[in-house]
């Protein structure tokens, strides 16, 4: 287990021992310690494409978005326009992961910066995973699509390049996981479409702003995360179960909680279920589906959240011919900002 | 002009005289002003579809659905199991509709369920108009979505045909506006694929519980609309402006006003603009583009909406070949209540 020191200099431990859990972590990243500094970029490839001025910094809001930054027909065109700036935070550390530099969890990364969950399938099921996804919103809200072909999420990060700026990819066919990879160029092709969905790190960021416990943090491991007997709404060939994360909350914070997550819905947004595991068919919150136990105390209720990796358990269920997601736990880093994932 | 009572007894006025505004409305109805009772539905057909018991009366909150009333294949065969029990006042409502007894705007039927706007497009294109709703969520808020040829919407209102069960539709080829219809029996496919979007009734209620006059029920007008000069984000062949509608508010109110319509992302959610409507490309509110005019008096601002008229108005910029919408302010009645809609 590594630990090391945010680009941006900060203490916040993203990775360190577990002490709660000696189970191992279902995160077997390839550690490589090395911090990078502030000044690589300039060594690394391809170029960086710009952002026009006027959408940088403060990205708008996603749900306020009405073609303030971007024209019905002119994207690229107001795109070449635009001269270089520096990049944000989340592009440095894209910048990093796309070059070899860092292949490790993405937490604690860039903070104020919302990360991504990934979903890649070929076109000819974009329809049916956008209506999972409509139909769905909790496990799987929407941040970006790209056109088919087009690795570049141009709303969420018009910089990056989604073959390559995640540290670790997974490959499932007939619904087995039957690959973990580092960089996906060599599996394009013209006919993808890839879905980026908020992640719970943006609410995990609003809890400990403030004061909530965020048991898995503190211990340093990965958040517990179970399949539930609860089923998604099908859409298509994408039908299965819905997979929750845990985190225990003290019994008087739990509607705080419940009022603080509320306001990210494209980060999972409210728990979906409050205590009473067991009406979730979840047997045992000591031995989860995925991550890591985490201790449930005296006075604490386990409280639990629709999850991103949603999707992976679906493709299992479902059998699905093709796809690539993240590796749990090593997510996209977008551009936009945690308060871009608040409806308010 | 027809004035009658709604189904329930209640004395809400949804379409008296305009008196604000001598202009003509665009909603030209047939005016038939029989109130239907509650007790003609059994000389209705097609025979009622039965919801199962448990998901009656209170529908679950659309976004904290996640399965819990589908099974991921056997939606069927749980209905099918289903004992008849009452329908709702909205079912009451979409029946005397489908047996033509009523052709008149919707608002004020059946206080407290949602309305909705339509729109059918041919399967070859629902991928990219259900992307154009995930990246225009203020104008075109997704309830539910059908599967190709089935004119059911097995989630918003199970008992119900999409065909016959407006009061009035409108027919668009090639971006333009060519018939205004009151079934679409006749126009019906197998490829066809229905889209349900949230409406303003919902939080127009919600403000005048609160107190907040609402400028055009007060006149007994339609709601004043314009197409801006904002884009929306455009998907594939969806491409066209942001259209708006316009309610007066006092100006300290206008807090308050956001804070009731955040509640209802579903429904259009809080305003996208507060007052200067040139920055909108606004040049007369006394000339709305669709429905009518409305005073703005001393000490009021004008407050503007995304609205769902908006995928008529891309229908039309882009030159869309085929679509099918209802005629404004003749909506779907859905068997969610307004309450669905809360993002909370």
């Amino acid at each position: 287990m590594r630990k090391s020191t945010p680009l941006d200099g900060s203490s916040r431990s993203y990775r360190p021992a577990p002490t709660c859990s000696d189970t191992s972590s279902s995160i077997s990243a390839s550690a490589n310690s090395r911090t990078p500094s502030r000044n690589t970029s300039k060594a690394l490839s391809p170029p960086p494409v710009v952002l026009p001025v006027k959408t940088r910094g403060r990205l708008p809001n996603l749900h306020h978005n009405l073609g303030r930054q971007r024209s019905a027909h002119g994207e690229e065109s107001t795109r070449a326009g635009a001269k270089a700036t520096a990049v944000t935070e989340a592009g440095r550390w894209r910048q990093e992961i796309r070059a070899g530099r860092w292949r490790g969890p993405t937490a604690g990364l860039a903070p104020g910066y919302a990360q991504a969950n990934l979903v890649v399938v070929p076109r000819a099921y974009a329809y049916e995973f956008l209506l999972f996804c409509q139909r769905n919103p909790k496990p799987c809200p929407v941040l970006d699509v790209t056109e088919p072909g087009d690795p570049v999420p141009r709303y969420a990060a018009p910089e990056a390049d989604l073959r390559t700026d995640l540290p670790r990819y997974r490959v499932y066919r007939d619904g087995e996981l039957v690959e973990e990879v580092e960089d996906i160029r060599g599996l394009w092709r013209e006919d993808l479409v890839a879905f980026l969905l908020g992640c719970s790190f943006t609410f995990e960021a609003a809890l400990q702003r403030a004061g909530v416990p965020v048991r898995h943090l503190e211990c340093g491991c990965n958040v517990p995360m179970y399949v539930t007997t609860r089923l998604c709404r099908p859409a298509g060939r994408f039908a299965g179960p819905l997979v929750v994360s845990m985190r225990p909350v003290p019994a008087e914070q739990v509607p705080r909680v419940v009022q603080i997550c509320s306001r990210y819905p494209l980060a999972h947004g409210a728990p979906v279920h409050v205590g009473a595991p067991s009406s979730l068919g979840i047997a045992d919150l000591s031995r989860p589906d995925y991550g890591d136990p985490v201790p449930v105390r005296e006075g604490e209720v386990p409280v639990f959240w629709a999850c991103g990796v949603t999707p992976q358990a679906v493709a299992q269920r479902s059998k699905l011919p093709w796809m690539i997601t993240h590796s749990p736990g090593h997510m996209f880093l977008t551009d936009l900002r945690d308060e871009d994932l608040a409806w308010d």
